[in-house]
């Protein structure tokens, strides 16, 4: 078998075998295939696409590319999920202990942000102490225990990802539906999920601009769980403005405990209750999606759900204070407001320049590895609809100094358009996709 | 200026600009661009074609990403010729020395054979004491002299071209006009080639399998010559069958000096009395197409041709006499004949599996840099069209032993169709492009 004759055979649009993509993904982490030949790869899979069958072999031969994480011996169906990425985006810290307090087991890998977009690790190691790097084990044991983790990556997983992350990253072959939805689906495969939720986002501030094709994405993504026996349902969100009120670390931990109280933005718990009705579907902890949207409506209510989050953190290393003190978790020293310079109705948020914003206040990082400061960030006073009056404040800047918050203001005068007539509440959830296809809500 | 920017560029189907190809032309020959962005990018080239004006620059990068040839100092219009590549190809050995006798300069750099196609320079060596090595200095003296010189490429000529060769050869992106043409002219005009005459071939033996295609190349390689200022004609030729008889280094320097006599095979001749003609035209010898032929088939009467032919060879330190007696060419120890096993008639003569028996009797290289043997090869003794006897011969196999001949004669059996119903003889010209567009003959 040789490389040259599967590019020729993906640039000519045939079909691949199991074989093939399996050759050339262990060729490339091997090293055995040079990188201007994946490239060239990668470009013809840009072009000529992948069946539902390629893409679930490329998912499968990219999750044996390295370790794979074996939860078999923590019961239950373990149901991961996974957001395309957005702004102010909190739900895996909400959804995590909701339906862990319902009943799911969630023993979750989670990520860095990089960006414009948090992490929810970062977001984690606001609350003072927690750690994220647990052992398998550990990691294992507390799963076990109180039926949920959240932790950084633990072995070498998927490191065929790695390798053509970075190939695509400087070849302008990201924007590759079946280049993203294997590089997602086989990250939650090796991290042992048997059941897969997926948030996809749609509009300005997210990865894929339209909702076309990030029904598209999500479909390609079912599919392949399908193909692969990894029962998968994709929920199409809007990111045209950030999800809640909240862009920075601590602040959306200080938002993810209000919303655990039920007192959360609308947008945000909405978001997190659908996804939570379908996650608890998937773990057969209900029948129908109102009767697990009542049981999690149940546990916020209890205190179930804020106790469970509390007990995790206190598991983690964390000060499970947090939760009923929020001025223990780090508070900038310079705060001032972005005010309207007209009075009107907010049309427009840009989620993507409120991300930038934030990470330029010290909330993300440019680079992998730079630092970031948990304190910063931007609460948004307003959301689209909402009336303004001249000089209300829109933002809430919490800076490290009164420059970085003059700055934040002049770049946030781009972020919003104001208009005098009336604006509508922009739709939050367009639709869901299953094996059945795509239906809008 | 980024790599990256311009591979999105053009993945994303838009015009580059001259500098953005001087970037990436400049940035490979100088290491600066990594081959994992060159490959993407020729591959988004592959999918997304170039524009005249981008082929244009790209042409000239590849120019001035080496030396140059500067033929200035040799007075009138060096017109240069290039094909495509075939099997029997012998063309330019017997066009340059006609149109020098009628007057036209030919300062001609030439290759190699690779694979099932022959090369100018090794067919020449088969002359005893030939040499190909010429100084740029002695090159431009003997043109300068006798009108002729026929030599292998002096100085670091088009380095980008082979750098982009190797990596297209191993990553399926050979096949893309835009990269096929940039290649070609860029050898041209780096020769210092005023006006190139291009035999584009076209069928079973070509590069370009179908007339569309070779149309397309064709016309291409004109507009780029058009806007870089080389006046360019191309003609179509069929290559669905090996051109003239003999393949094999010394028995096609036997059919140059037949043809050159006067007495070539009817293919051949038409060919280079074509070809000649529109050189004839394009170095301003002649006003029409009928006044060049007329003189071209006059030197070819009075001898002047075949003498141009024996002054090039002694120059170049060859054995003249070969001119008057072919048995001083290398002959091959064992002849032996390969017989049609029907009556009828002949209806198809594989080219590139002829060309794949000579290289395998010797003729020819698997790989750039294997030993050849000038003495073995192929005598094509009938042709499509021609009627056949059962037990007739219809190849002469020149080779270095009856081993040889035989495994030869195993593999012909399949470049033969025999039928009993008669064959047409096949087109031989098709048309030609000149900056018009494309005009059938």
């Amino acid at each position: 078998m040789r490389a040259y004759d599967i590019i020729l055979k993906k640039r000519d649009g045939k079909e691949l075998d199991v074989e093939e993509i399996n050759f050339m993904i262990s060729g490339l982490v091997k090293g055995d295939i040079p990188d201007y030949q994946i490239s060239a790869f990668l470009m013809a899979i840009f072009f000529k696409g992948m069946t539902p069958e390629e893409m679930s072999a490329l998912t499968m031969a990219m999750v044996h590319s390295g370790e794979t994480v074996d939860l078999s011996e923590i019961p239950g169906i373990k149901v991961d999920k996974h957001s395309s990425g957005g702004v102010g985006d909190k739900t895996s810290l909400i959804l995590g202990p909701m339906v862990a307090a319902a009943g799911v087991t969630v023993a979750k890998m989670s990520g860095r942000g990089l960006g414009h977009t948090g992490g929810t690790l970062d977001k984690l190691e606001s609350i003072p102490g927690f750690k994220t790097d647990l052992t398998r084990r550990e990691f294992i044991e507390q799963v076990k225990n109180i039926q949920i983790a959240i932790v950084g990556q633990t072995g070498n997983l998927v490191p065929a990802d790695k390798k053509l992350y970075a190939l695509r990253d400087v070849t302008a072959t990201v924007n590759s539906v079946p280049l993203i939805a294997s590089s997602i689906m086989s990250k939650k495969i090796a991290g042992g999920a048997d059941a897969i939720v997926l948030d996809v986002k749609t509009g300005s501030g997210a990865f894929m601009k339209n909702l076309e094709d990030s029904v598209e994405l999500a479909r390609v993504m079912v599919d392949i769980g399908s193909i692969v026996g990894k029962k998968t349902i994709a929920i199409i969100s809007n990111m045209d403005q950030p999800l809640g009120r909240c862009v920075g670390n601590a602040l959306e931990v200080r938002e993810v405990i209000e919303s655990l109280k039920g007192e959360g933005p609308d947008d945000l718990m909405e978001l997190c209750l659908t996804l939570g009705s379908h996650m608890m579907i998937l773990a057969n902890k209900a029948e129908t999606l109102d009767e697990a949207r009542r049981k999690l409506i149940q546990v916020l209510k209890t205190g179930e759900a804020l106790s469970k989050f509390k007990q995790m953190i206190e598991l983690q290393g964390g000060n499970p204070e947090v939760i009923s003190n929020l001025k223990l978790l780090p508070e900038a020293p310079f705060i001032s407001n972005f005010n309207s310079y007209k009075k009107g109705y907010i049309h427009f948020i840009d989620a993507q320049k409120i991300g930038i914003c934030a990470m330029k206040l010290g909330a993300g990082r440019l680079k992998v590895g730079d630092k970031i400061d948990h304190s910063v960030g931007l609460e948004l006073l307003k959301k689209v609809g909402d009336p303004v009056d001249i000089n209300e404040p829109l933002v809430r800047i919490h800076a490290r100094c009164p420059e970085d918050a003059k700055q934040t203001e002049i770049d946030l005068a781009e972020a919003f358009v104001v208009k005098e007539e009336p604006a509508d509440r922009p739709v939050l959830l367009y639709g869901a996709v299953t094996e059945k296809g795509y239906k809008a809500f």
